[in-house]
């Protein structure tokens, strides 16, 4: 099979999946910013369309010509290099392109995409590697998409739900225990083999003392324990700055959960519930992760000890994980998929986001995708029920500020040997 | 003719106005808030709803079935007494309920009111009063849709327009001069002969010294001399106040103002245009309306002063004049409409806005409707191109704190005799 | 006696009263801002200093030469005219000059102005003008010291005493009643005949209604009910900006009240005492005015009303009046000074401080010593405990913010006839 | 040499020196918080004597009677398990107690220490340790008093001199130059042979691949290079969250740098000096450090490329390296301390602020000690010419927030092999 035919296959799954996510969007949910850290549907959809016309169309294609000259300004997130770009507060004020004016680019952009892909004879390694980021780069923000709706209909007062489909019942809950891993020198990173991003690279060697992890991630059974014993009370639990956060924000529970005359709620997809307490505990931060871990007399793992473990334990995909693919948008734990180091939640490391040895920043603004953010953000590994399955990779490194709930992040736990 | 009849009329009317006013938007231009004072067009259109189906329906129609019970939760705007509200900054992160919900909720509303009208027998003064207040009420809003899109559409890096009827160009601009009152006791506040709010009340005695008034609002052309002569550079010309003001906020030009490659344009809602040297400058804030007359050796008439020469010179609307129901939108000067106090825009006054002699606050919701608000504003009179022409008077008092340049504000010049 | 003399001694007199009040702090007290609207006692000596020197000694005096030309910077307070100035919100960070420096450069400018003085053969009506400016300003910066001192020791969790003399304990209070004032055509302001303030010109008629004003301020007792009938908890005795202050800034009492076991305590210049109950109420801001003044079905007096009420009832000072000559530095009632218009505290009325008709605004810096500050503040009349009994009179204009409260601020009633 | 007498007189030097430094200072300086970093030196003075009040006093000594149970409420930093503490922002307002009566607190603990020293038969390893964490935590201290008082006085406007020593003219400035080191197993962290941090434990063994380190810090003649060329106007030196600092803080030199008329001055302890170009650069933040690392090609060493290169070309501290004992309070080069890793500047490296495996929390207040701070600061190593040299060791970790700049910290690059 010539290797275009590739790439315009995938091309077009992985942008139909976009628009799959916003299908059961009104038009209103398309146009907020009820936060800074939540971008407007328009807005994820006009900028996936975007990074097509700038890395690949306006580079590839002969006497292109974009659909509108003005949408630069709109749709640029973060690319310095690229020139002015809309201030990100101001996102969720901009009604106009409006969109239906954003589907029509998508569907101008994807036609000129598919016309340069079976023009081109052959691909070079650059190309491939831009246009691969291109699509990888869209998967990233189908997660958002699915974390940024359920924000936006989950601040809403009436918890409007975004699909009907309805929980299957019987998710199963292990008991917690630990897996012990030896002292040794381990292999980290990624080995080029495939795509990866550059904050995987380079693959690279170290010393790792005997440590234990646990067998599954925490349930939202356990975290009630540590509600009901005043975790969210008592600073010892938490890093100083983690307690000033608890306290200047009056946090008390997970994103999305609320106390109802003495029960406990969750606005999950499906809208309000009651929540089910065999189901991993999800949208904590991780200052949450961190203080849980040390009520529990534990620790985070590091991101080094969860991918030593995960490559151990779960080195392949299981076809019974739960990823965005299943359309589920909530996370379970399932017999079938034991350990559950992949997929259902992001897993929180103590492990702060900077350069492995050796990491190499391209340069121009493909440089400024990863490498510039490598500050003041910790780790998280192995996806979540809202990341694309042919997204992830055991070498897969996320990363967010220690503060931030929206996304699908739960609490896997590790200690000394 | 019956009164019957004739209330409803009057409320199809004005309801009609509110909607027409919105015809031009796009779904999602009524979804957002891009500042504090700027509400989403739907929440207008549900709020202005949820006042008729509160203050009238639930109140006078036996056995009625609110809409729906959780509207009041998002429409409620101040009236501490009828329970919890929407937070004012978070309205334009609430997309649901959809405009389309609304319009079935101004539809449901609308009919309920009709049926309610044409059962009662005959209306009783409190009724009248309170279906008279939310007409009037009505009318209130529409001014704030039409400044509330300007902002929404005018923060626009594209700058769209909302409609396209063309400006007539022969606006006529008179040689500014002043006109003379005499010192005397005078008669201020609305003597109750019709409907009025209750901060027009109670007419009462004023002695007033002689002074002189501008025979017109100032001009755009008028205005760019003293940006040109470094007006807004120049402490000595503003309050202590406003200087700050100027100095934090970086404000150099009137609201829509901009200065593009030494050329002014400002944006209008027919889209970004050249500046027209001839027609009322607007969009000032109280301290700019007060800076420029420093500059100028004047000073602002208080609003006794603009009422007792209002009722001299403009006692009645001309027919000439330029409310909101010409659908311009835009002020003008106009030869036929000599002086112009009504319409156009609206006149800063160096009046604090606090209660006239035997001002009453009415007991209960209605009466938080004007009284709490009086402190730390400044009164404008005279009503703008956006006020409908049957809701303004020369008693009308309107009121915004000093550095607000979103509604259609001018300048007119009073000194001593 | 020639005027000469009345100067120097009037200057020594009350330069002198200026470090009187400072006497009993501690060098530590002199340096530092609690909030931004309290200065530094040092900042206060210095700048009281610098006044005289620039707008005397530099203009006045052949071959001046300043103490140290650096401490314009510190020392100016908000002449834009004269320069670059330190930011006000910096005042407390500033160690140098030291208290002993600044205690220097008052015997420097004391010396050269007697000098001056004695030098000159007569005073022109301009040097009087400004040098009477000099010893006004002075005056009314010694009220800010007292009630900076206060804020500085009262913010500290020890509450230190200021001084120690005791309380006299036989204060007096009357029953609350009204006095009736007649509608008629009333002179207001100042009738140039000695010196004032430019905001107290021009003398002018106003026209006033009929009205009732209370004999004397509110007493503890009398606010005591108020707080325990739920005053600061229910939002219809408060304008709508007063209510989002009280929620947003957790006020339930006035200033320096604490409630500790169910007893209410107050820091006084003797340290934190019982609350008395028949003493005038005092530390409260217009909003809590006001928002007594509403529960108790009233309203605040208009500045014309109290000035009208006063010349009526307490033309001239009375012997027995409380002002800061007598150093008590706390307020009461004294049966010998009936009505108590003046000393004692400050009345709130419900006037926005805005320019009396004919009002004329300087040139230059001394132009910028009132006018500019003519927006968004309430006028207080009467003069306090802590003002200068030489400084006040009947047409006198005091003004701050409506959330204001570290002021000596009471509260005298008026309704309608 | 009995244990006691050695304790003893360890603490009688220690204490000593904490006055010393601030002898030079008047009465206003030990009072202000010109920004939340930077405590009243009289709070430390407090603070530090609480400590020893607290943690050895009330535990250690039979019928101890503390010298004001007030001052704990004061003097209490961060320790949530001892109650009350005044709030941070709030230290610099408060005057009393005074400096006179701190200077009476630390002599009546001083010698109640001695008295329980000396009464002490033997003491056992709690005790010493804890005792032996009150000597360094004042000495940490030491250097938060030096740079505090840095700060005092470096934001005033005159620039006062804190001391009048000269500096020594003849620093000598070494061609940059790469050391290498190979690839291999080492071991990091403190070997607990005497005392260290809790934060520097436990000793394990890390695999390192080769890397190049610098054989000096940078100097200021190479970083105003830096400054020439445009390097705080281009935001592809900076790490996204850099850039937002440099652009909202208008951050365009290190701190104390002043261009005057063209030229480069910078505020030291002798007053304001134009910059010796062969002095170490100092009071860089990280993101500058970084940024300029990356400018010059290069990186920032991990702590552990820093350990590894301290141990092999520094492993002891020179009789020529320069700590605060030398009472010079400024860094420069010095030929014969070679390769200076060891004081002059603290050293920002690439690694984040986290736990050592096997790192152990003790119970308790003093557990509160290191641990709950190791989030989003990132490490520097070395020490400076304000750290007492009995205080430093090859494994001591720093710690500070990415954009601080108060300490003297500087810059050493290192690169991939």
């Amino acid at each position: 099979m010539p290797i275009e035919k590739t790439l315009a296959e995938k091309y077009c799954a992985i942008r139909k999946f976009s628009i799959d996510i916003c299908m059961p969007l009104e038009k209103e949910d398309y146009v907020v910013q009820p936060i800074e850290d939540v971008s407007p549907p328009k807005w994820h959809l006009g900028h996936l369309t975007w990074f097509f016309e700038q890395f690949i169309l306006s580079t590839y294609k002969k006497n292109y010509i974009v659909f509108n000259s003005e949408y630069a300004f709109f749709f640029n997130s973060y690319y310095e290099s690229l020139g002015a770009r809309s201030v990100r507060t101001d996102r969720g004020n901009i009604t106009r392109p409006t969109t239906d004016d954003i589907y029509k680019y998508r569907e101008y952009v994807d036609k000129e995409i598919l016309v340069l892909l079976s023009e081109m004879e052959n691909h070079d390694d650059e190309f491939i590697e831009i246009f691969e980021l291109g699509l990888n780069h869209e998967q990233q923000h189908q997660e958002l998409l699915i974390t940024d709706i359920k924000y936006i209909l989950g601040n809403n007062p009436i918890f409007p739900a975004y699909h009907k489909t309805e929980k299957t019942e019987a998710s199963y809950l292990n008991k917690l225990s630990f897996l012990d891993i030896e002292e040794g020198i381990y292999l980290i990173g990624h080995d080029n083999s495939s795509f990866s991003f550059d904050n995987e690279k380079a693959n690279h060697k170290v010393f790792q003392p005997a440590f234990k992890i646990a067998n599954r991630t925490i349930s939202n059974e356990e975290y009630l324990i540590f509600i009901k014993d005043g975790g969210y009370q008592n600073f010892k639990y938490w890093l100083s700055e983690g307690w000033e956060w608890v306290k200047s924000s009056k946090i008390s529970s997970p994103l999305y959960w609320h106390e109802i005359n003495g029960e406990w709620f969750y606005y999950t997809l499906l809208g309000l519930r009651k929540i089910k307490l065999n189901e991993p505990v999800s949208h904590v931060s991780f200052f949450e992760a961190d203080a849980f871990a040390r009520w529990n007399k534990c620790r985070l793992p590091t991101e080094f000890e969860w991918e030593i473990a995960c490559k151990k334990y779960s080195p392949i995909l299981s076809d019974n994980s739960n990823f965005a693919e299943s359309k589920k948008f909530y996370p379970e734990f399932n017999n079938e998929n034991k350990y559950g180091f992949l997929g259902d939640v992001w897993e929180w490391t103590n492990s702060a986001y900077l350069p492995y040895p050796n990491y190499y920043q391209a340069e121009g603004a493909i440089g400024e995708y990863n490498g510039k953010f490598m500050i003041n953000q910790m780790v998280l590994r192995g996806g979540s029920c809202a990341t694309p399955k042919s997204h992830i990779r055991t070498t897969y490194r996320n990363f967010f500020p220690t503060n931030k709930q929206w996304q699908f992040s739960g609490i896997r736990l590790a200690k000394n040997m």
